[in-house]
């Protein structure tokens, strides 16, 4: 069993906890043990006369955590990921969540620690180290209003390069951008929710690790064998052996824009006939050098890229993934890749998430067009649908705030409330949509409307059956059967993201392949259903703690375009999701999670072994 | 007589005094009166035991001063500037001195004061607000971080639209940008030797001014009289009354590269076929919306223009003028206008020096040409010489210190120390020289190894005669004759900036109408000669300031590549400022200036009744 580092950022202490083998069992470890952790101190808060709805996203009372899982840094298929979790999010108002690989998960476990806390809040900007065990926190001041890649450089140079990492955050976060992220390895993003404007509120910059303990293997020969098993199979796997490897994420833009679901200038439509000029094809043609895997990782979709010349040239750079160069591509009219992979680069540099971002400049590109942006607003600024020079723009501006940039940080969902047209932000609880068009793959719509953290495709990825066919071939048009589908993606992502590995992997494995790795990595008799359950027990703590911030089935829902606008062109031409039948799937998902109103019940919380 | 406003930001408190009439009779106003005040100043840190050389220019000891003159205000020609001085210069350590148009002046003066005093410095941002002599210091974190738009319109829209002007920093300048300016008006820049990094540094965001009060005009009657005729003569004026209006500053643009003197990729050359491109006649034809006078113009030679698409659009700025055009286009081998407008735009917006900006990326140019940059220090900007992208890009970069912006932000001198090619560095005393190359026209390069401020064509504009035949036509290739010039030129100038009034004007008007329209506004009995000699004596106690911060004759040179690299090709090609010519002249000049080692003597300051 690891240790738990809990630092106190008001008064600069911090105290090392071991993990409790009884929450590990019940919560596994990352996204589970952590959202266990952020539940104790929600309770602590309450005892105090803090009602949950009234913590501050920005106050000392949101908790901020760094979490891996029994699975990282080993040799699991991709064990190469950290998970964030904070109690609250100054984009949605909910739970704080997000994911994100590299190297920064693994070796913060070399360093001696599966998981750090950090509550309360620094007056002034702090880094801090953990070099084997050794744990020191730092005056950052030099370091306040440095951009990702100088803050790693300056932070290796100084405490040491070999087989370590940064995590930090840049001018976004420094400057409580609702839509900043938290960064590692350069390129590297726990991207969503505004965690990196939490970080930013704690003054914290950066924490740099370095170690070399190994994580605990129970049955270490055993587990060598099956990891070579599972890892034959990833190979043999089309997606995960062939798709990802050679083109990316960005494999997906030319499938996804092919059945007429790559939403187009904010969702006005979900198909371009341009839309191979940003394909990962066109990508891996003109723009890529190298790939970049992550620790551990025998896929290694992340893409080392170059624009050579030209406004948008930038010579070095990674990325785009295929959410951001549909979010700042697709969904903004900008069907320039040299400018995506730009505004993508701004986006790392600076700390910004590349969904919402994308997203909410759309969402203002259409105000534009819809004449209700003042011009004194914009600053000259022609933030028109296809425009690829404020598109860049637009991405620099959000992180230092300037000029119309002070809008965009706010996300798409307060954007438009100022500017009187709510309905134009394609968002789920504040947090922007990816790029799968509901209207034309029914089920996913019911896992944005249902997702704990907002509109978010890596709940549950429900485009694996829809679209992909994995684990089978699904009518992507139906809405049957869909609510059985979500609420197993769900859970069984809750398990994947506290194991904590990578997504991509579930591609080629299933959950009795990490019950049965996980056993050996763990000593327990782990079966698939093990696995299951203990992501439903996370998913509805997050759901219960979710309604006591007051959400509930009211908020579980998809923006009216997406009901009442048919799909204009384009291979789902027509389509929208049908209300009736969208209730019908809510309603049987509620059904199968045993949730009334949105809510878990007491039934279902005992059932689960949650005590609230 | 007016009244002096004093500030001290330590303690947040003030006091208002009255001008000196002793000190006005001797100084003028302006940068004159402003320098006495600060050598008042200095005596004060000597007698504390604070060497001059040891004045920290982001120190609480550093004296920054807003002034204006008896002129200013009135409907003396041109009477709407101010001129900005402070004790000493972060980029150049001697004092710190520069002018800007617009509003801001006379409305300060109808606020009730002809100089603001500001001391000390602040722990948290503050701004000032002056209404009808009521004065206030306001807390400004909201405003902090804000660019030059949003902080003029935040402080409008709070204290009044009407007859108000708002002098405030940028970014640039709260990030201690070594470059930075005041700016106000919107587009308007006191824009040379970092007084904005100074600013900054007293955490001093803004100054909002308003009033009704009217400046005193001895004889009123007789000075309208006199200024009905010297507007005729302005308007009769070629340049004064045709030029400038028509095509503003940049109408230079061809001028200056038609006589082969218009420095050209980091002054490796001065002429380029390409100019036209660039030219004020390209920017009226294409890009000119209207023009904008600064307060009580006749000339209005301020542009308001716009780049209406492409990757440089920006659909409302101001500007360029001709020296930014070419810091920014010409010096750095872009010669697009559309990427100039754009890169002025952000110099505007962020407030930065458009001379030293320009001259500082051509610097990083040509040390990337000669591989001097480590890649990694780049991360990805490709600054070569004539790449209009990189260009817009490094502008704001500078701003933020962002990636390699903050090596751009220590200006010129200190980029090229690092990276070990001083040399390369265009600049006199630290400043950055504009944009005449004295190989093509010797009397300006005397003129810049001799302003006290560094490297400056304002200090003493002998292109005037040489170049533009005004008021005589010399040659603009002799040496001789050349330091009674530019010691007419420095002095006069003196007395232009403490007057405080345009310089345009003087292309029209001489010190004998000078004389003429002070006199009705003093009711004393001014002749030219007086003017000169108040110009002299401010000049001399600027010397005299800065031989006590150790700048001698040793500091009056100019970059060796003006002495030893002949132009290559252009109208001038082959000529250098001749190493012996050069010293013959500098040493007719300190004979005629009275000057030893190219300090003041003690009988010189004697005779001027300089009180040292």
């Amino acid at each position: 069993m690891g240790k738990i580092l809990e630092i106190d950022l008001s008064d600069r202490t911090y105290r090392v906890t071991p993990i409790d083998e009884n929450i590990a069992r019940k919560y596994l470890g990352g996204k589970g043990y952590a959202l266990w952790i952020l539940y104790q101190d929600l309770k602590k808060l309450e005892r105090k006369g803090i009602a949950p709805r009234d913590i501050d996203p920005f106050g000392p009372e949101n908790t901020l955590i760094f979490a891996t899982g029994p699975a990282t840094g080993t040799s699991f298929p991709n064990g190469g990921r950290y998970h964030v979790m904070a109690l609250k999010s100054p984009l949605t108002g909910g739970i704080a969540s997000a994911n994100s690989g590299g190297e920064f998960g693994p070796y913060l476990k070399f360093a001696g620690y599966d998981m750090i806390v950090i509550r309360g809040k620094s007056d002034t900007p702090v880094y801090i180290t953990i070099i084997d065990g050794e744990v020191a926190i730092h005056d950052a001041t030099d370091l306040w209003g440095k951009n990702v890649f100088d803050t790693i450089r300056i932070l290796k140079d100084k405490h040491g390069n070999h087989d370590a990492s940064v995590a930090c955050i840049g001018p976004a976060g420094e400057n409580l951008v609702h839509i900043a992220c938290i960064m590692n390895d350069e390129h590297r993003a726990a991207g969503r929710t505004g965690v990196g404007a939490i970080m930013g509120s704690k003054k914290l910059k950066a924490i740099y690790v370095r170690g070399t303990q190994k994580p605990p293997i129970a049955k270490l020969e055993e587990f060598k064998e099956k990891v070579s098993k599972y890892l034959k199979v990833m190979k043999e796997n089309s997606v995960t052996g062939e798709g990802l490897p050679k083109y990316g994420t960005a494999i997906l833009v030319n499938i996804i824009n092919g059945i007429g679901s790559l939403p187009y200038k904010n969702w006005q439509g979900a198909y371009s006939p341009e839309a191979d000029k940003i394909s990962g094809e066109t990508l891996e043609q003109k723009y890529l050098i190298k790939r970049r895997p992550c620790w551990g990782c025998p896929i290694a979709c992340g893409r080392v890229t170059k624009v050579e010349s030209g406004p948008y040239q930038i010579l070095y750079s990674e990325g785009p993934e295929y959410e951001s160069i549909w979010a700042l591509g697709q969904d903004t009219g900008v069907m320039n890749l040299e400018a995506i992979i730009k505004a993508n680069h701004y986006c790392d540099e600076f700390g910004i998430d590349t969904i919402s971002m994308g997203s909410t400049i759309a969402a203002a590109m259409e105000l534009v067009e819809k004449g209700l942006i003042p011009e004194e607003d914009l600053q000259g600024l022609d933030l028109r649908f296809g425009n690829a020079a404020a598109l860049v723009e637009a991405v620099w501006r959000t992180a230092y705030k300037s000029g119309f940039g002070k809008y965009l940080a706010l996300g798409s969902k307060r954007l438009t409330e100022i500017y009187g047209a709510p309905e134009l932000s394609m968002s789920v609880k504040g947090l922007e949509m990816p790029a799968y068009d509901p209207r034309g793959v029914k089920g996913i719509g019911l896992n944005y409307a249902t997702a704990n953290r907002g509109g978010c495709h890596v709940t549950g990825y429900t485009i694996s059956p829809e679209v992909l066919g994995i684990p089978e071939q699904l009518d992507r048009l139906s809405y049957e059967g869909k609510a059985k589908w979500v609420k197993i993606f769900q859970d069984f992502t809750c398990a994947v993201n506290s194991a904590v590995v990578c997504l991509f992997n579930t591609f080629a494995l299933g959950a009795d392949a990490y019950a049965d790795m996980l056993s050996s990595i763990t000593g327990w008799n782990l079966t698939a259903d093990d696995i299951l359950k203990i992501g439903e027990r996370i998913y509805n703590l997050e759901r219960y703690i979710m309604s006591k911030y007051g959400f509930s089935s009211k908020d579980d829902v998809l923006p009216k375009r997406l009901l009442h606008e048919p799909l204009p062109d384009g291979p789902s031409k027509g389509q929208v999701v049908d209300p009736e039948q969208f209730k019908k799937m809510l309603e049987e998902y509620y059904k199968l999670r045993g949730w009334v109103d949105g809510v878990p019940t007491p039934e279902k919380l005992k059932e689960l072994e949650i005590e609230v």
